[in-house]
């Protein structure tokens, strides 16, 4: 079973300030990118796992999805997105992602931000999911990189000629990582990019598109200090399809 | 046009010290992964891109490949590869894979081991490449790691509590890389795991496998001075199909 972390107050409270928890999809860096890559969503039947306050469900829903279905393990997230939520084509449900159960050839679109580094048995999930999608239906995610993911101590640090570097270790050791990140002991699991897309391909999924995220142009030239994103990425992002 | 570094006599002498060049592929530590993911060859028509001193060229026809055509651009590493070849299903040409001119529909297995790393206009070598192959034909190439590309320093160093650690910076940063090993000034082309699959997926590969390359536990028992290749990886294996 994951960890409920979100249901945590003191990290409930540190990610309900963080500027896509205010400002929704367009306050998370990574949105465009996404966006890029999601399939045209009128009709569509949509799956998200990992939903949080609901942004993306609301989004589908004004974009004219068929219905939506978001899925989180935190009752916080859940009861906020209830909440804030007025559209019926919208429904929301507790389910932990390590043991996810959906109906078969049922959904047009998974969608997933920043979820799944939380899941410990990834290749069950991706099995769920294909079984979930209709054929054709696509597969869209972000995660933590795992080159953000692996390090004993993922925090900047300067080399000897004071050059900001980030300091990689153990990338080939997959498995838990616990970090401290708006809370202590966060658990997450570290798979790398290899063991993604394998995961995916054995599953029976065509791979779209692999993005590592970085910062566009014009969004360096607004946040100046997002240059450090160049350095090592932050985000990947995946397309694919059953 | 890509720099002929092989044929610098300091970098010839050099890499004709290297496991791989005197004991050919057994001597190369991600050769039994290649293997796994190369298609049955009896019959095949096979192009080895960057074929050095010709080993994989021997190794296909020995495994009843059709024929083989090595390419590459040194000099001295085909005058090598024909000394060593009786076989006459396998040809050598020199050939700089920046300027790629091949026969369409020709060839059922790309190979190439560790040579797209130097060349600068991916796109275009893989355009040519799938040309070259037939419908359901095979690609399956290796290259450095981006992780192990992008760095500044790319070597070594430590941390403030003596950890070993890879200085990873500029990794969303691709392009031109210049160091110095076995010769001074050696020219590589840093791209991402990302930019390099939607290259193959642009021009219409299905991705099967990817691979970051890592020792086996056999391996690390042979060889406990490997431990340091599962902090980061230094080999990118990819088998795809046209």
């Amino acid at each position: 079973m994951a960890q409920n972390i979100y249901d945590k107050p003191e990290f409930f409270e540190g990610y309900s300030q963080l500027s896509r928890s205010v400002h929704g999809l367009d306050g998370a860096a990574e949105w465009d990118s996404i966006r890029a890559v999601l399939p045209d969503l009128p009709g569509k039947r949509v799956v998200d796992l990992g939903c949080g306050f609901g942004w993306f469900a609301r989004f589908a829903a004004s974009q004219g999805a068929a219905s939506v279905l978001g899925l989180d393990l935190s009752e916080n997230m859940i009861a906020r997105a209830r909440r804030e939520t007025a559209d019926e084509t919208v429904q929301y449900r507790i389910a932990d992602l390590d043991r996810l159960d959906l109906p078969e050839a049922s959904f047009d679109l998974a969608y997933s931000s920043l979820a799944f580094h939380y899941v410990e048995d990834f290749a069950r999930l991706v099995a769920t999911t294909h079984a979930a999608l209709v054929a054709g239906g696509d597969f869209v995610f972000t995660i933590e990189h795992p080159i953000y993911m692996a390090p004993t101590t993922p925090m900047w640090t300067t080399d000897g000629d004071g050059r900001r570097i980030w300091p990689l270790d153990g990338y080939s050791r997959e498995g838990k990582r616990t970090t401290d990140w708006l809370a202590r002991g966060v658990v997450k699991y570290h798979r790398t990019i290899g063991t993604t897309l394998n995961t995916l391909i054995g599953a029976g999924f065509a791979i779209r598109h692999v993005e590592e995220w970085r910062p566009s142009g014009e969004q360096l030239r607004d946040h100046p200090e997002w240059a450090e994103e160049t350095d090592r990425p932050m985000f990947l992002l995946i397309a694919a399809q059953r």
